[in-house]
């Protein structure tokens, strides 16, 4: 194999859940192809890692700062919904049933892997909490994945922030819409039971 | 989601297999990452896509002209395995047991996708063994695909070639090493069984 194919297939291997197989294949395609789609993937990789920083409001990748959630005047600036990840964020938002702001944590709480607090952009939420009037925010959704780092996570963050005089909630458990409760899982059912809504 | 990550991510969905989901995966993963990671993959697209072209003689993609496979004064001249693509090529080359050169025809006739002929590299491979001594070679091997389209462009070859006295070969079907008969498909078995060979 030529060189410059080889390092191209080499850097592609690295992405998550490419393989060598995949990579090569994707490589091949892309020589194969139009000139003009690979140098726009090219340009694409470039801006995004020189034009792309953290909003210093909600943590969130951004290209301007404060990004435009954060400044949006027609989003709730009372309710800030807690997520690990800028994808999580995206997965929530493009429901429309969130209008309030957003704060990225850019991780979970994971003693196994040796994540802790100061891991997670966990001080610049209690910084845009801390203000004498909490920064007018009256609740925090902590929207972590009911994973067991998420729920230590979700714990932890309600252990800080609640000193503070904020409602903190958590986003609820149980079977998911169209699921099926022959086929839901133990753990699953147990929370459904215990998170149970009077009608 | 900021522009730069937006377009980042339109890019990458634009690859074979790879859906909006995985795209805004793999965004998300390289502007987290090491931003050395995201121009070591841009510049290789970009080397790629510059200094790639033909082998003028294999039709293989290569850096230098003619390629490294083709001046190669270890591998036999007088056998020329043609295959479909530049992945073939490689699949067959690792094994080493093929120690001949190449031709790549880059596709296969496919009356139905309106590929003919003139859509192949087959003028060239046709060229090489065109000169009164057919340039050395004495046998072409078709390694293309066992398909539809693999056998039918196998077939055009072998009568384009045929003519000129080399021997043509055709790659084995049959059983897969390790395959079960129990679990093989019938076409496979009456190819297994037609192309029987004497112990």
């Amino acid at each position: 194999m030529a060189d410059p194919i080889r390092r191209l297939v080499q850097e592609l291997a690295r992405l998550p859940g490419i393989g060598e197989k995949t990579a090569t294949r994707l490589a091949f395609h892309l020589i194969r192809g139009n000139p003009q789609q690979i140098r726009d993937l090219a340009q694409a990789l470039l801006d995004a890692t020189e034009r792309i920083r953290l909003c210093s409001v909600c943590m969130n990748m951004t290209e301007v700062d404060p990004c435009a959630m954060c400044t949006d005047p027609r989003r709730d600036a009372d309710t800030i919904c807690v997520v690990a990840t800028p994808s999580d964020l995206i997965a929530i938002d493009r429901g429309g049933h969130f209008r309030g702001r957003y704060h990225v944590l850019h991780g979970l709480l994971s003693p196994l892997e040796g994540i802790g607090p100061d891991d997670l952009r966990l001080a610049e939420l209690v910084r845009r909490l801390g203000g004498s009037d909490t920064g007018g925010v009256r609740e925090v959704i902590i929207a972590t994945s009911p994973s067991v780092d998420g729920e230590a996570t979700a714990m932890y963050i309600a252990r800080t922030i609640k000193p503070l005089g904020i409602r903190v909630s958590r986003i609820a458990t149980g079977l998911p819409v169209g699921g099926e409760l022959e086929y839901s899982d133990q753990a699953t059912i147990a929370r459904a039971l215990a998170g149970r809504a009077t009608m």
